[in-house]
Order: structure tokens, then C-alpha cells, then sequence
């Protein structure tokens, strides 16, 4: 997925992480650099400096906000998956799994702390800190509507895209906002670009829903059908339950082994082409956050090109 | 504990939080709402008030500050009973027992989310935010102290003083922090109201670890014991342990039932005079307290009537 600069990019965040945290109980400095050492792809900082790279020709100023970003990313994945009883992350062990929950919940307290540390040292730091906690709280209700569509039989498609939009779309909106943010970039035309992620947001969480359905645990490095299983409410089992809101119910009665279930499940979704509607309106939310930044003045494409990268990722 | 304007800070306090939380998904709504119903005595946002009372005569402009303190209190509640299997709290079930733990996960984090927001919106909100998030990180640390003490034999005094430095002083010494950094007060007499802070949370811990060993669970109205077996590092434990290192090893072994063990932990805390040691240690820190301030020109004794009323009570 990546090219040269990428690669660079992320090694370079990778290796700045690893400085964050280092005198403290050996507990949470342990912890600490074990969650930041995961092979993530480091998506959201990323966006952080190519809107800034882009807008102002560097990404100086919004570098510390980038890792920042990346921190909290991070701190809701490890709470994320106490809550989902999720055992691997990137390949490895998650916290509670290699640890326990004490140390899981702590060291995300840990993180979050850390992070609004990092912003609070910045130039524009109220800034910063009001877009980055609108979306920590944005976070943590999309979760909990995340927790609560697990239980509930009929979720609508509307209902999906408010619970994504808080869950996924919001940070990585935020992700971009603070790109332009940390240069002091006029508020409407911030807003603009935070509009532009919304919709990214969106489309990134529908292809991850997708592509966690239709590949296999290998390609995904994270153990699978868990969610399905776990009674998630991901777009392609909303659109399964329009079809026949009995079909999920059903094979999950009748088959025992996950890898059954979703390969019925992935059957239906080809024999009902549902696998080109969410295509479709994977596209459809693309071309929308275009359009809310063409009248934006961007220096170069590097946060174009990168958000085509995501686009048409396979993993 | 209180005399009338106590209860009615507390009542105006309880009453104001109940608006903070009423629209977002219903799960995090209707747990926010339990948690801040708790009957907790509203030390933390007292102090904030009546600091900024006894330096200028009024409340107003720290009064969300105390309620943000509040909050953020209770998100360390919610998290270390779950770290700590803790079941009741205040007289009612702990969160992660009435719901569970991946509720009781989120609302901690919804919490802080909902605190740091209603700091940002007030003024001077860069350096009401800069010293709450020190606090934060400053909780956790201690948390995670205590969690490694639990499992270690010999914990010095001095270890014991780092531990709840980070893990309660600060939050305390924030909370008054708070009440003079709302009004812009000078730096360099808001760092000895801090430092005066310091010391009365640390001799407020003292206390609570006194009270909570030497009281019945009916008057601390929740469920007692639990710190010992766990292996808890209290102030009365290591002064137990230095008197002689096997002798909690030897009680626990030895008893069955927790209240014969902390039967036995009373009557060597009496039998070698630790009682007075620790009375002493508390009055030490009091007046350490009280020498930070000597200089600070209050316009009112609020604040250190209040305190005194703390230093004095019996659960």
C-alpha cells in the first residue's frame, strides 16, 4: 500500500512514539511502548501531516498533534478490545490477553493522558484540545451505540451511518482538522476539510466492515467472525438482515464452525450483489468528501493521493 | 461532617451534575447519571470552590472547574473498582457490577471526555487543562503503583509517600489548584497552594487508610477487607510489616475469615503504639500543609475551616 515517503513517514512515527514514555512505573512504561510497537499502519497521523503538507508546504507545526492523534487512536483500540474480548491486534497478543484488564484499562487512562499532554504543550493548544476531545467523547458514544446495536435486532442503515460516523468518522476527521488547526487555518475552510473526513471516515469503516467479512483471518492478521458472532451490527450484515431479517439468525443456528457462517454469509452477499451496493456507496461517499473540499487551496496532492492509497487498500 | 453551607455546596454540586449528561446514547446516559448520584462527599469540588471563596469572595468563575473535578474523580472510582473487584461504592453497586465491565470501561472514558469539555469551554481553559491532565496522568501512575505494590513484599515508607503523592495528593492539590488559576491568580502563590495541597492529600490518604482498617464496614458503608487480602500496600500494612515482616503473612495464613484477620491487624496496630505513630504522622503533614500557605493572603477562613473539618472526621 505504501511508497517510499509513506514507509518513511510511518518508521519516522513509529520511532517518535517510542519516546513518549519512558520514566514511570515500569507497569505503564512496559505497556506503553508494547501498544505503540504494533504494526499499525499509522492512517490517522498520517492524515494529519499530509493536510498540513499539503495546505502549507511542511508539517512542522502539527507534528506533536500528529502523535497525539496516533496516542488516541491507540488508547481506544486497547480499551475497544477488552470490551469486544478481541485476544490479537496487528498479529500480536492485545493488552489484556498477554497482561490483564487492570493493566489494559489503565494504560489506556495512561495514553489518553499522554496524549492531551502532548496537545497542551502546542501553539493553538485550546484549539487543538477542543477538536481532539469533541472527538474522544464522539469516540466513546459511538462505542457504546456500537454496544448497544450488538443487543438489538433491527438497525437500520441510518442508524449504522450515526453510529460509524461517531465511532470511526469523527477521529479521522479530527485527524485532518488538526493538520490545518495546528497552522491557525481559517475556521470555514477547517470545517470544510473536517466535512471532507466525515465522509472518508465513513467509507474507510464500510470497507473495513467489508474486507473483514470477505478475506481471510490471514490477509486481516486479526482473528475474524468474532464480530459476527459477537452480534455486530457491521454493513454487510445490516444489509444481509434488510434481504431476510431472518437469514443471520438462521445460519447462525444451523452451523456450529465460524468459518461456516461467514462463508454462507459471504455467499449471500455475492448471490444478492450486495457486495456491489456496498461498493457503490463506498464510491458515493468518497466522491462526497471530494466535493466538499474542491473549492479548498491545496499546495500539492500528497493528501489526495494518500487517501486514493486507502481507497483501494485490499487489507 | 457538614454544617449548612457544606450541604447545601454539596446539594447545589449533586444537583448541577445530574445536568451534564442527558442526551447521547442511553446506555452512557443512564450510567453517567448513576455514577454522579452516588452519595460521595464532594471534597474534591469544595475545595475548588472554596478556594477561589477564601482568596476572592466568590465561586462563580471556578464553579465548572469543580465540577469537572468531580467528574474526574468519579472516573477514577468507576476504573479502580474495576481494577481492584470492588462491589459497592458509597453503599450502591459498582458499575462494572450492576452492568458490566466493558459499561463500566466506556463510562470512565465518557467521563473524562465530559470533564475536559467543560474545561475547555471556560476561560483560561490552557492552563486549567494543562494542570488537570498533570493530575490525570498523575492518577494513573499512582494507580499503577498500587497495582505493583500489591504483588511486592517490602514497600518503604517512602515508596508508600510516592505512591499516594501521585495517586490521590495531586488530584487534591488540583482541585485547589483549579480554584486559583479560574481567577488568573499569581503563579508563584497558586505552586504553594498546590504544595499545601500535596500535603493535606497525603494526610487525607493516611486517614482514609487508618479509618478504613479501624473502622466497621457500617460506617465506612462499603465493603472492608478486600485491601489486605489483595495485598494492598495501606500506610498501617507497612507499619505492620517494618514492626515485623511476616506478621500480615502469618495472620492471613493463619485466619480464615477477613474480619478475624483484621481483628488481628487492630489489636498489633494498638499493642505497638502504630495507632499513635500514625495520628502523628497525619498531624505532621497537616501542619506541613499549613506552612506552605502562612503567606497567602486570604480573605476568608472557608477553605481552612473546611479542612479542618476533613482533618477530623470519622469516615
Amino acid at each position: 500500500m505504501m511508497n517510499k515517503t509513506l514507509t518513511t513517514l510511518q518508521k519516522k512515527i513509529h520511532s517518535d512514539l517510542k519516546n513518549i514514555y519512558n520514566s514511570g512505573p515500569t507497569s505503564l512504561v512496559e505497556t506503553f511502548n508494547y501498544v505503540i510497537s504494533g504494526k499499525g499502519k499509522r492512517i490517522r497521523p498520517i492524515l494529519t501531516l499530509l493536510t498540513s503538507k499539503s495546505l502549507f508546504g511542511n508539517y512542522e507545526k502539527s507534528y506533536n498533534a500528529a502523535l497525539a492523534v496516533e496516542i488516541l487512536h491507540n488508547f481506544t483500540l486497547v480499551h475497544d478490545d477488552i470490551m469486544d474480548n478481541d485476544s490479537l491486534r496487528h498479529g500480536k497478543k492485545t493488552v489484556h490477553e498477554k497482561w490483564d484488564i487492570p493493566t489494559a484499562i489503565l494504560i489506556g487512562d495512561a495514553m489518553l493522558a499522554k496524549s492531551i499532554n502532548i496537545l497542551s504543550e502546542s501553539k493553538y493548544s485550546d484549539k487543538l484540545i477542543k477538536s481532539f476531545n469533541s472527538a474522544l467523547l464522539s469516540v466513546c458514544e459511538g462505542q457504546a451505540l456500537d454496544k448497544e446495536f450488538e443487543i438489538k435486532q433491527n438497525v437500520t442503515e441510518k442508524e449504522y451511518f450515526m453510529m460509524i460516523e461517531k465511532k470511526t468518522s469523527y477521529l479521522i476527521a479530527m485527524s485532518i482538522e488538526l493538520g490545518a488547526l495546528a497552522y491557525d487555518y481559517p475556521l470555514k475552510d477547517t470545517k470544510k476539510l473536517f466535512n471532507f473526513g466525515l465522509c472518508i471516515g465513513k467509507a474507510f469503516q464500510i470497507q473495513d466492515d467489508f474486507l473483514e467479512i470477505m478475506s481471510s483471518s490471514k490477509i486481516m492478521k486479526k482473528s475474524l467472525n468474532s464480530d459476527v458472532l459477537l452480534g455486530k451490527k457491521t454493513y454487510p450484515i445490516i444489509l444481509c438482515n434488510k434481504k431476510d431479517k431472518n437469514f443471520i439468525k438462521k445460519i447462525i443456528k444451523k452451523h456450529k464452525k465460524a468459518e461456516q457462517i461467514i462463508s454462507k454469509i459471504r455467499k449471500f452477499i455475492i448471490d444478492n450483489d450486495l457486495d456491489v451496493k456496498i461498493t457503490n456507496t463506498v464510491e458515493k461517499l468518497y466522491k462526497e468528501g471530494i466535493s466538499h473540499i474542491k473549492k479548498i487551496d491545496f499546495k500539492s496532492n500528497e493528501l489526495l493521493n494518500f487517501i486514493n492509497k486507502i481507497k483501494i487498500r485490499e487489507k
